[in-house]
C-alpha cells in the first residue's frame, strides 16, 4: 500500500506521452496530488501546482511518485539527486520502471538510512495463495478484450468514477503497474508466479458487502498468445458476475503479434462467457467499450449504434460519452 | 540439462508411494538409471541394483538424483550425510523437493567447492522470451484434462514411447518437476513469472523436422480455476496439431475444489479445441486416454467402447492398454 497524498515526479519528460503514469493519476485521482515536480526541459503539464520538495511536503506530501518513463533503461544522475533529496525529506517513493529502485545501491542505502519504503510496483510483495475457487461475497465486473492495450483500464476506471458519482460501493482493483500507481494498491499480475496468478486475483477481490462492486482492470486478451495465460486467471480467479468486452475497431492484426488477426465481439462474447461461468454460472456480458478515438463523433456514433443493434448490448466509448450506460446495466443485474 | 546416467536415491522412503519419481524415471528411462541407493529403513525397491555412492560412480553415474519425497519438509541428517558425500564424489545432485538443495548452506559451499552442480528442478534457470507466436516446423501434441491429476504425464509419456517404439521421431517435453527428473531437462512452468509462460513453452517446443513430434505435458487444466492460467499458457505458447483428451470417470468433483464438478469429455474437447486453434487452425482433437485404475477390465473396456461411440474417437487406458490407437491417430493426421 502506497501512502498518499503524492507528488507526482515529472523529470525532465521529452514530451507528455513519457508522463502518461502521471497523467493517469492526476486523471483518475486527483485528490492524491499535491502538485508536480518538474525538472529543467520538462515537456509535460499536468496542471498542478510545481512545487520543490520542501514545498510537496509542506502540502502533506508522503509519496514522490514517479509518473515518467526513463530514457535508457537506467535512472539519470539527475533524477537520482532528487531521488535520494526526497527519501532524505521524509518521502517514500513509488516507480513502475522496468529499472528497480531497490537494486540501486544508493536509493537502498539511503532508504534503509532514513526508514522511507521504496515502492517498485512491478514486484509482488505479498506472497499470494493458491486459489480456492470458493464463491465470495459481493459483485464484481472484469473489462476483457480483443487486444491487448486496447481500453480495459480506462474503462474500468470510467465504471468505477461513474459508481462513485452515483453513490455506488465500489472499488477500482489494479493488475497492472499504471493502476497500482494511481490507486496506491494492486497486484502486478503479469510478474506473478504461474500457480499463484489465480490465488492473486481472489486475494485481490476478497468478500466484500452484497452491494459492493469490484472493477477489476483486465490484463492481455483471451486470444493474445503471448499473455492469455494472464487473462484466463483474472476470468477464474476474480469469478466476475459481469463482463464488459473491450474492442479498438481499426486494428488490423493483434498487438505485436502481426499474423494474429482479432477476433469479432461475438467471439470474445462466447469464449469470455464459457470460461467465466466455470467459477461464477450467473455471470453475463453486460456491455461493450470501444475506444474510437481513430473515428469521428459520427462514425463513432454509427459504429456504436451498429454494434448494440447487432449484438443487443449497451455500446459506449467511456472517454466520449463517459461510462453511464454500462453502469445502468450493471445497477440493473 | 541435467548429465546422466543416474543414480537413484530412495533414501528411507517410509513406502512405494514415498518413491514416486525414482519409479517414474526407472518406468520411462531405464537407461538412465545404474543403480539405486538405499538406506536403512527404506520401503521402496526400483528392483534396480543397489549401490553405494562409490559402486555408482563406477557404474558411470554422472547425478544422483532424489527420487523420493521427504518428510517434514526438510532435508534429515542422514539424507545430507549422503548428498555431502555425493558432491565429494563427483556427482552433480538433482531435486524436485519443495525446500531447494541451493538453500542448504552445507550442501550449496560443497558444491562450489567441488565444482558439481545442484538442480532444483522446481526453479527455472533460464530466462524465457514472451511468446511470439510464430508458426514453428515440426508437429506437436499435448495432453489436456477434465480435471488435474488425471494422468496427462503419463498418457504424453506413454506416446512418445510408443512413437519411439515405431521409430517415428519424437521427443517427451516435460514441464512438471517429476517429468523434468525423468527426462532430465524440461520447464517447471507452475514457478514460471506470469508473462514468460508462454514463451517458456515455445522456447520448449523450438522449430524441428517436419516429422517430428514434440509430446508436450500437460499441466493443470482449463477446468482448474487455480492452475488454468497455466494450462492456457501450454495451449497458445505450445500451438499444438493435436490435442488428447484425459479423464478419470470416478472423480466426483475437481481435485481440491469440492464446489466444482468435472466438465464433459465433449465440454473439454470443443473448449480446448477452440483455444488451441487460435495459434493453430488447423489443430484436431486425436483421442481419449482414461485412467481406468478404479474400474475392473470388463467396466474399463466397456466405458471406452461407449466413448468410442459416443466421441467418435479412439480411447484407451494407455496403462493397460499401451497408447497404439493414439498413435495410430497422431500418424494419421
Amino acid at each position: 500500500m502506497i501512502e498518499t497524498p503524492y507528488l507526482l515526479f515529472l523529470g525532465d519528460a521529452p514530451d507528455p506521452l513519457a508522463a502518461k503514469v502521471a497523467q493517469g493519476i492526476k486523471d483518475w485521482r486527483p485528490d492524491n496530488c499535491v502538485g508536480q515536480l518538474r525538472l529543467e526541459g520538462c515537456n509535460a503539464d499536468m496542471g498542478l501546482t510545481d512545487m520543490t520538495l520542501e514545498e510537496g511536503r509542506a502540502a502533506g506530501a508522503k509519496t514522490l511518485v514517479i509518473g515518467v518513463a526513463n530514457r535508457g533503461g537506467k535512472i539519470s544522475a539527475k533524477w537520482k539527486e532528487v531521488l535520494l533529496a526526497a527519501l532524505d525529506q521524509g518521502y517514500d517513493i513509488a516507480s513502475g520502471l522496468h529499472n528497480l529502485l531497490r537494486h540501486e545501491k544508493d536509493l537502498a542505502a539511503k532508504a534503509q538510512e532514513t526508514g522511507r519504503a521504496l515502492h517498485d510496483v512491478r514486484i509482488p510483495e505479498v506472497e499470494y495463495p493458491i486459489a480456492d475457487g470458493k464463491k465470495r461475497t459481493g459483485k464484481r465486473v472484469l473489462a476483457v478484450g480483443t487486444d491487448c492495450s486496447i481500453g480495459k483500464m480506462y474503462t474500468a476506471l470510467a465504471l468505477d468514477a461513474e459508481m462513485k458519482q452515483r453513490g455506488m460501493k465500489s472499488s477500482f482493483r489494479a493488475t497492472g503497474q499504471t493502476g497500482i500507481l494511481i490507486t496506491g494498491e494492486g497486484v502486478p499480475l503479469d510478474a506473478v508466479i504461474a500457480d499463484f496468478m489465480a490465488g492473486a486475483v481472489e486475494w485481490l477481490t476478497p468478500d466484500n458487502d452484497p452491494d459492493h462492486w469490484d472493477v477489476i482492470e483486465g490484463q492481455g486478451s483471451l486470444y493474445h498468445v503471448s499473455y492469455s495465460g494472464v487473462t484466463m486467471a483474472l476470468i477464474h480467479g476474480g469469478q466476475p458476475d459481469a463482463l464488459i468486452l473491450c474492442h479498438e475497431p481499426t486494428r488490423t492484426h493483434m498487438r505485436g503479434l502481426p499474423d494474429y488477426s482479432l477476433p469479432s465481439l461475438e467471439e470474445l462474447r462466447d469464449l469470455a462467457l464459457a470460461l467465466a461461468r466455470i467459477p461464477n454460472p450467473g455471470c453475463q456480458v453486460v456491455g461493450i467499450s470501444v475506444n474510437t478515438k481513430a473515428l469521428s463523433d459520427d462514425e463513432a456514433n454509427s459504429y456504436l449504434a451498429e454494434l448494440e443493434e447487432r449484438l443487443g448490448l449497451p455500446a459506449v466509448d467511456p472517454y466520449r460519452h463517459g461510462a453511464g450506460k454500462l453502469v445502468d446495466a450493471l445497477a440493473a443485474l
